[in-house]
């Protein structure tokens, strides 16, 4: 018999999530029912929107419950199937969970996906054409709709979305892409790998000044990662009119939905601002269009793709806080198996 | 020789605004210079963005200094002109000041504008026709973009604002609209006079309770006047890809322009809403088809109009402040003389 090794959630975290709020089980490989898809886990993802779901709320999704497995992004093949649009040996990317093997449903908000024939790793499909560089097209495209002229900022520069951003912006041609991050080497890193205009250095830099400087006329598009003291003190420095996207709140580690808020807010007032949220469901059926333009651009090597690849299903634990602490840029992906 | 009565900031004030945070003083009629006009005051408008300019940072404008005479939105009739587009006798709307002759550049961000000929009294030119109705309007219609099958809540119902914002919201089709004011009598007025389908007494109610009992699909637009913990609630009241204006801040009295920022904020994301903000600076060039629109309704009935008309200018300081209190329902005017 194989042995379906699992993460479970021991308890919900408070405050950080640590590794220890998970436990190792093992269990049977399910069984599909009608509907269902088994797959076999080859890659997961790691994405700061796992600490919202295992929130007592769960944000845009039902929250994770102590017992059930740690829910994921990730990669798999299909071993069996009663859904008569997989067949087994597809290799599919979607909502998983951190079992060797997964049940999963096709007809959820974000039905599994099937991975594109390409000659760059398959883990790709989890970064920059996953939920990451979707997430970070259509803000980018959508939501902020940056163009010529615009100058724009993203703060959590080297993160899997944030790194991705900047770039978007510049091959739709903004006039200057300026990234915040923490440290003088992912400062470094987001000019000379990402290609940004300039860096902040948000642990080192006064942040009020620095924007002064690189955006003395103010800025149009805001990709907020971050939320807290961050997003207040940009909202002092957007131009009329600007466009702020509401991506995440790392500044938060999403120990709670309830956040701290954005005291200056009244800008949105005051300079006719328009701040809105990105939630990639509602950009479905716009899927294959979004990763069409993000595989030219990368085709081009207008793209600069990063993954920090880590092996080995019994790290998922440990490497779900890296998340929110320093780490290395790019995103953050685990290998599990290769597909057979 | 004639003499010039004026309200002069005595100091800034601090926390609420007050009566004698003002002084008054006598001076010389002022006299034009190259493009000025000069107005002999009529009406004067009141409006909580007033609080806005007394502070240290001014919001949108710049901030009204110690010594200087209080600004506000009036009406007056011009007594001498050194512009060409003005003559004497004209009635005229725009930025006055707390006197009895104001000189007025009429090259500002909202040019001074002349009084159509209309059957309907001319104060209405600072109310549905001036800044509180057109910032509806524009709220209403292009940030929110309301229609039919929206759900709409606005808060401060009895307000200047957002008196007319739900009853233009009712008019471009909406299917529910739902006001928030404090008291059952204003809540009264909000159903029988403004033809609002429900009101919610923020002061007696369960506001989250009767949100869900009245919008139980969520809410589609929020018409914002009031800020802090109600506009924390309205975000978990929001249907996906919702929008709220923010148009005031009530709540906070704007004693300052960093507020209490929306601790539910992330709600943007997870539900994909867009906040916008409304300044009517950038509607300038729409504003003659807005009062039209507005026109037409008030004509056709579908909007009621209400005035608080109080009388005489020493009352000027003494007025301000009650627009932050339990106050009248509809516009606050307070007339000055009568054209000649």
């Amino acid at each position: 018999m194989t042995i379906n090794r699992q993460w479970l959630l021991a308890r919900r975290p408070q405050g950080d999530v640590r590794p220890d709020d998970f436990r190792l089980a093992e269990g049977a490989v399910p069984v599909p029912q009608d509907g269902d898809v088994l797959v076999r886990s080859l890659f997961f993802g790691f994405d700061a929107s796992q600490r919202i779901w295992l929130t007592d709320d769960g944000g845009y999704m039902p929250p994770i419950m102590p017992g059930e497995a740690m829910r994921c992004m990730g990669i798999g093949q299909v071993v069996e199937s009663r859904n008569p649009d997989y067949r087994p040996g597809d290799l599919v990317e979607g909502f998983m969970s951190w079992q060797d093997y997964c049940l999963v449903r096709a007809d959820g908000p974000m039905p599994l996906r099937h991975l594109p024939q390409a000659d760059y790793p398959i883990s790709w499909n989890l970064g920059v054409f996953g939920v990451g560089g979707l997430t970070a097209y259509f803000g980018v495209a959508d939501g902020l709709k940056v163009g010529p002229g615009d100058t724009v900022v993203v703060s959590a520069a080297t993160g899997a979305t944030g790194s991705l951003a900047g770039q978007i912006a510049r091959a739709r041609g903004a006039k200057k892409v300026i990234g915040i991050a923490g440290g003088p080497e992912k400062c470094r890193w987001i000019v000379e790998q990402a290609g940004y205009d300039a860096a902040i250095d948000y642990r080192n830099d006064d942040l009020g000044a620095k924007l002064k400087e690189l955006a003395p006329e103010g800025v149009n598009a805001y990709f907020d990662n971050v939320g807290g003291d961050m997003l207040d003190e940009l909202f002092l420095h957007m131009a009329p009119r600007g466009r702020i996207l509401i991506c995440g709140a790392m500044s938060s580690g999403y120990t709670d939905v309830k956040l701290q808020g954005p005291a200056n807010y009244m800008r949105i007032c005051t300079h006719q601002l328009t701040v809105q949220g990105i939630l990639l469901f509602f950009y479905a059926d716009q899927i294959p269009q979004g990763a069409a333009q993000l595989g030219q651009w990368v085709a081009e090597g207008r793209i600069h793709v990063e993954e920090n690849r880590q092996h080995g299903f019994e790290k998922a634990p440990e490497l779900l806080p890296t998340l929110f602490s320093g780490k290395a840029p790019g995103k953050l992906v685990l290998h599990i198996a290769d597909p057979v």
